[in-house]
């Protein structure tokens, strides 16, 4: 078994993990035997099935350990967003009566659509403003709940300005009036300390590519006791929450990821922190008129969302790419338009800004040394960029901002 | 990168191909570059997700080869499941205004018990029965279809009796009338052959741990013009039909293994066949009150089921499972209950028999050998059993039979 020729390794300084992460070598080594030799399916009653269906209870408790929940608590789905879908529909169908959610600007669009489709159907939605650092009001939050709340759903943290949500306030304000809350926890997790003992939550979606198990496999967390109803209709598998054959090596996979991922939260928050905050230093100390995207104090520690101005996130990606340097741009580019994301707009970045957006995120795998090609690199890219620009001696004109106002793709691409 | 120690490879006679397969090793070997170096995003901007994007579509074009459709066709989905359940939603919410559904009684979970929710939703279903082969009879399927029907759902082969049903007649009917068309291909492709020039339907669906891609991806043909809904609802990935980052690393093993299913057929329909026959001939030779489940002439080449009167299929399967045999039972094992599944009971397999079904599947990976330990082996065990039985002598009870038809769970471990 080749894992293809070694010339073909592709040489990248990988700064893209919010978007998505390389797998752990320990995942994969836990994964192989069960895309190999281990092939049963966990239901069946032969005990070559049920071999697998042992390694997945393991997986559960995996899991349930890093979240320090209940292991019957833990559904695993195929994805982020199944576990966002999962929890919303859940949750509105448990509750026909309550026509009302509450939720932010901000979300991933596995719950930003989904709540869409929902307040076509006739839902009253309540989206919550942020600030220019991408922050939540709790007061606003306080006003939002009603009577007739079916749930309120908020992100732990934003995947693009990396601003880190007060989620166990707003859990205590839902217990309190007795509202259901869901949190989409796929940028929390394995970057900051998740506790469901300590969190007031009632749902919680993770995802595994963001924290090195593979991709096409998430878990959502259900408290005892909430009314379940499933998304995924089939079999009786996950004790009848979630149909379909398990997806056994990938829940493995997921399971050794989170165990990984409890065990480097110290190394997240020191040592991936302080890169992440050398290269900020190194950029903004160098590059004149640049801005930092997201909450100053209450920032995921890997993330850097950093914009410039008169110039294009895409140009510098392109020129980036030359370095095998990879990150993101601040615009919804998978919907083929260049307009700033759903999120810089709600923050409210100005427009020379936001269309020079970049986001950097970082991992357990990030070195100082790539660190320092990207200040060495960028300021390069950013001041032969600025020197073709048309706008770079110009300010923003009314008509460009009425484009960006009237854009309403949202950025789709993790 | 170890598979485990070379002492714990499991020694198995693997004749539950129906329920998962093994991965194929050109599959896993496919596979791997994706879950180790080639990481990337596909929907990134930067060129290292933009290989990963590559090898998706060279991916989707060999999934649409293999079934002689446009790649644009193809939506790639967590499984089975998912692509049943999302041509199902799609079909419905397409004509809101369409509240009948056509089905039969004997479908897999993923379609009988998501209709089931569209029942107690309020919509009108026709539930088609079979005949004691598993049969369904045209004339039925015909004077069901309504001018409010939303959907036929039939699938193409049955996952329990191999029963072939006849989808291009009523593919053709369907289109005649004006009423969209799904089939659950689930269990046919790779088992016969799948032209989708030739067969009018409108949804397709398939799984890929059925044909020796790894568990936890599917896919859903959605035929060119169809309303389609999606049922993932996030991002923009898969043209916008299906949110969530695409699983990467096993749609590029399902493009492999639709590619090795394709080129298999014949040796699924020559091969394969003869050594289910020999099995058949073998234990239907020797072991006395034995019946056949499962059309004698319309039937997967690989799939033999097969009843023993007066005994427990999971006592069989347990005694089997000392040899390494695996096979399945025709109960609905998962549940909890010994009930006969809901394809025997809509089938009438008398109970005396109903509750000694075994299933045995073959793969491309069967050998004559396994299947000669099979026929030596399971006239012994079924010998051994009966002479336990209580119900050897007797015959059934009108209590037992009542047990039976109350029972309304159904399989589901596949």
């Amino acid at each position: 078994m080749s894992h293809g020729p070694a010339q073909d390794k592709p040489q990248v300084i990988y700064l893209d993990n919010n978007a998505t992460t390389r797998v752990a070598p320990e995942v994969l080594e836990e994964m192989l035997p069960f895309l190999s030799d281990y092939y049963g399916n966990p239901s069946s009653m032969h005990s070559f099935g049920g071999k697998v269906g042992g390694k997945i209870n393991q997986a559960r408790e995996r899991v349930a350990a890093a979240l320090s929940c209940d292991p019957r608590e833990i559904v695993f789905t195929s994805c982020g967003t199944e576990s966002d879908n999962t929890a919303l529909h859940s949750a509105v169908s448990a509750r026909p009566d309550k026509r009302h959610i509450v939720t932010t600007r901000v979300e991933h669009p596995a719950v930003l659509n989904y709540v869409k489709l929902l307040e076509q159907q006739g839902y009253s939605v309540t989206w919550l403003p942020v600030d220019k650092h991408g922050r939540l009001d709790l007061e606003h939050v306080r006003e939002a709940i009603r009577a007739d709340t079916a749930v309120v759903s908020v992100m732990w943290a934003n995947n693009e300005s990396g601003t880190i949500f007060p989620v166990r306030e707003i859990g205590a304000m839902c217990r309190e009036k007795g509202v259901p809350f869901h949190t989409d926890a796929v940028q929390a997790v394995g970057k900051i300390p998740v506790n469901l003992k300590e969190l007031p939550c009632d749902y919680l979606a993770l995802s595994g590519h963001k924290i090195h198990a593979p991709k096409g496999i998430g878990a959502l967390y259900v408290r005892k006791g909430m009314l379940f109803k499933p998304f995924m209709i089939g079999g009786h598998q996950e004790r009848g929450r979630r149909g379909g054959t398990e997806n056994a090596a990938s829940i493995i996979g997921l399971g050794k990821a989170m165990e990984l991922a409890a065990a480097g939260i110290q190394d997240e928050n020191t040592r991936v922190k302080a890169l992440r905050d050398r290269l900020e230093k190194g950029l903004i100390g160098v590059i004149p008129e640049a801005l930092i995207n997201g909450d100053p104090v209450n920032r995921l520690p890997n993330t850097l969302s950093i914009a410039f101005k008169y110039i294009e996130g895409e140009a510098m990606l392109l020129l980036l790419d030359q370095f095998g340097i990879c990150a993101s741009s601040g615009s919804a580019c998978t919907s083929g338009s260049l307009e700033p994301s759903h999120v810089l707009r709600a923050m409210g970045v100005p427009f020379t800004y936001a269309h020079g957006s970049l986001r950097f995120s970082l991992s357990r795998y990030t070195t100082e040394a790539e660190i320092d090609t990207v200040v060495r690199e960028l300021p390069k890219i950013v001041a032969r960029l600025r020197a073709m620009s048309p706008f770079s001696a110009d300010s923003e004109t009314e008509g460009q901002h009425k484009a960006v106002a009237a854009c309403a793709v949202e950025r789709s691409t993790e």
